[in-house]
């Protein structure tokens, strides 16, 4: 099993925020899935778009997701969100801590697959690429 | 306890579609959202801002979500949302099914929190009001 | 050139609105994109992924929108949203107005343009499909 | 007449992008609304919230908006957006440059007032404060 992390900012913005003026919470989801395209870009050093042509994968999609809202958080907060990942076999699990000042707002685990276009277009999970995984044990112990 | 269910079909549309084809996840949780302000809606027989004025809280805002993701859904899908409560003194369940042609696609079960604003600002959780359960009964047993 | 309309209701939902209680304005081009298909759909009897499949064609982005923003609107409201398109020969003219309780809240005109992915990949204009157009003038007559 | 331009990059998402693998259209004007939020602070060294409440208004609503989508723009894109303002006596003018290696993609204009609730709850417009002024000013002649 290989891990390796990522820690980003955010700021959120007017327009994630509802009329209670705290953010709306699908856009938290929004944020937790650029924060694992950012992990994969760290390790990589490609973008999606550059892995998904490189692998020749469909992408990563969510088998599961589980969130936990611990405090809201407003327009004009710079939050922190720092992301983890443990690999399986040919899925993943992904966790994200996203922080304002040091406490924890929200907690999210994901289950992603990573798959692949089969012959009749369906999808189907396939193992991460030897290649893929590499990159992650070589950036975890840089 | 009380129980009452809410079913609604949502059509799947372009912009929530992701360059894979399917659907963005995170707007399963826009889905489920306004499915659960449908439910109310149902209910009580008033909107959310409706609901907001008369019993003067803040909003039911999640403590947890739990979601799996079975089968994609693509633009152009006419979904259909079975939303389903249980109801807690401050707090309530919501089970969401979102399924196509009878067959589950995406499971979510949610904890949500009835709140109030305290005079310096801050939620807090605060018991369902009698007169929005009691529309629940009435619904339940129509 | 032919011309067709359509008209929805649209319902304004809690997570389409910003701290100030009116919808975010990015919302209404999301409420406009799915008129446009919905105008497509009622004049054709596809959906836009039927429509891409039958008649080979990458989208009909924009090129340019235009929207005037006259009253605000809110959650739960439910607005109407008529929309007519004009056909030029590999463009088109959208016009969308979207009222609540017969007040015009929202303005928008759009120039779209049909385009194919040639070759190389790159995006083309192309003439609209006759047999689109046919839809179109026998949608108008009848 | 007072003006002042900022500029910043964004990372055109996996989740902003449509089927057709561009970006979905209404992500720009997320993208523009806040650039200008970010403008603002740039002149004022306050965020948006911290804004309201220190100038005790609701916000800066669109009047109008024009775009023109130039080139298309796909997720892994950082986009660098360039936004200057022209100040009225209760609105402004806001013009938006979206380009990719230097190359336009959008340009935007949009006209936006300056809003306060009246004592039934009403949006009115009001003046710009001299202090906001003062600030981009200050800003521009620095």
């Amino acid at each position: 099993m290989t891990t390796l992390s990522n820690t980003r900012t955010v700021r959120i913005e007017w327009g994630d925020c509802d009329p209670a003026g705290h953010i709306y919470y699908p856009r938290y989801f929004e944020i937790f899935d650029a924060s694992t395209s950012a992990l994969f870009e760290r390790a990589t050093g490609m973008t999606k778009m550059q892995l998904l042509k490189t692998f020749n994968f469909t992408g990563y999609p969510l088998a599961r997701t589980h969130a936990r809202f611990l405090r809201p958080t407003h327009f004009g907060d710079d939050v922190t969100v720092e992301t983890k990942v443990s690999f399986g076999r040919s899925s993943f699990e992904i966790e994200h801590r996203l922080s304002l000042n040091g406490e924890t707002c929200v907690e999210c685990s994901e289950i992603r697959v990573w798959v692949v276009r089969d012959l009749d277009g369906r999808l189907k999970s396939h193992p991460l690429p030897e290649a893929v995984l590499a990159k992650f044990n070589l950036s975890a112990s840089a």
